[in-house]
């Protein structure tokens, strides 16, 4: 049992899954005659953050995770995006960062001290950081995104946010 | 490492936010003058399911993810919950049960075969079942309801969202 087994192939399917949606919402858009480009700041309260920031929070969330847990220094991605384009090739640079750990990698990972400058200098173990934190706030930004066009009538289902499933049978 | 860790106090502690937010909803029903009640049926889009169907899911997703990974038979719950109170009580049923496990009950839960009526006589190692449905579906229903109460205006954040971290230092 190693923690890589639950981030790394996690975030890159489910980020993968906010893809798909992308395409979904493009095509509801031609469908209806409006511009998809319009989501992109919707939001579900007027002091939320709006479809942009979910995507940039779930894509900062899965490669800080992956970083800290193996005690190294994760890249820069300033949040600059507008589009869904570039949203999209957000998620691609996220990935193709993600797809750069291997195993070894997490090796200890559950004891490892994590710490974020929101921490105020306290810290959490590795296991619990990804338990108690890591993980909710990676699904709650991947759901309000979802929210958000599920809410604007974009055809999206549970099927959708959830994707494929590795079946063992 | 064992999965309990992962499951039955996360659960429990997430289940336990969503009191607090239930308490936030009423005080703010109170301040607004309206029923707090008239939130149950609340949603985010005429397909989605309603406030007591997303708390009613996540509550499911913890009892059957941990009877699940112990090779136990999880008991009934029926879905009859229309008022907050009656949501408080199934949390804290659920909540309960959640309790009568052991870290023991967890071991070789990763290698466990674990099969659902949906999944149509397939089955998930134990693992990824966690990894790849269990937690994302459960974060999934309580992000809902938590969008549902904050874009009706209830005054949640995101630390509502994630309650208090066991921090290590």
């Amino acid at each position: 049992m190693n923690l890589y087994d639950a981030t790394v192939p996690i975030f890159t399917k489910y980020l993968k899954n906010v893809e798909a949606w992308f395409d979904k919402t493009v095509a509801y858009a031609e469908q209806k005659k409006f511009d998809p480009e319009v989501l992109t700041t919707a939001r579900l309260a007027p002091d939320q953050h709006a479809l942009v920031a979910q995507v940039q929070g779930a894509c900062d969330q899965a490669k800080w995770t992956c970083a800290k847990l193996a005690g190294k220094d994760g890249p820069s991605h300033p949040d600059t995006e507008k589009t869904i384009a570039e949203l999209r090739q957000r998620i691609r640079t996220v990935s193709d960062y993600l797809a750069t750990f291997k195993r070894e990698d997490f090796n200890g990972a559950e004891e490892r001290k994590v710490s974020h400058q929101w921490m105020g200098g306290k810290a959490l173990r590795g296991g619990d950081y990804l338990d108690y934190y890591a993980l909710p706030n990676f699904h709650f930004h991947l759901t309000t995104a979802y929210s958000i066009l599920r809410h604007n009538g974009v055809p999206l289902g549970k099927t959708d946010f959830i994707g494929g499933l590795p079946f063992a049978t």
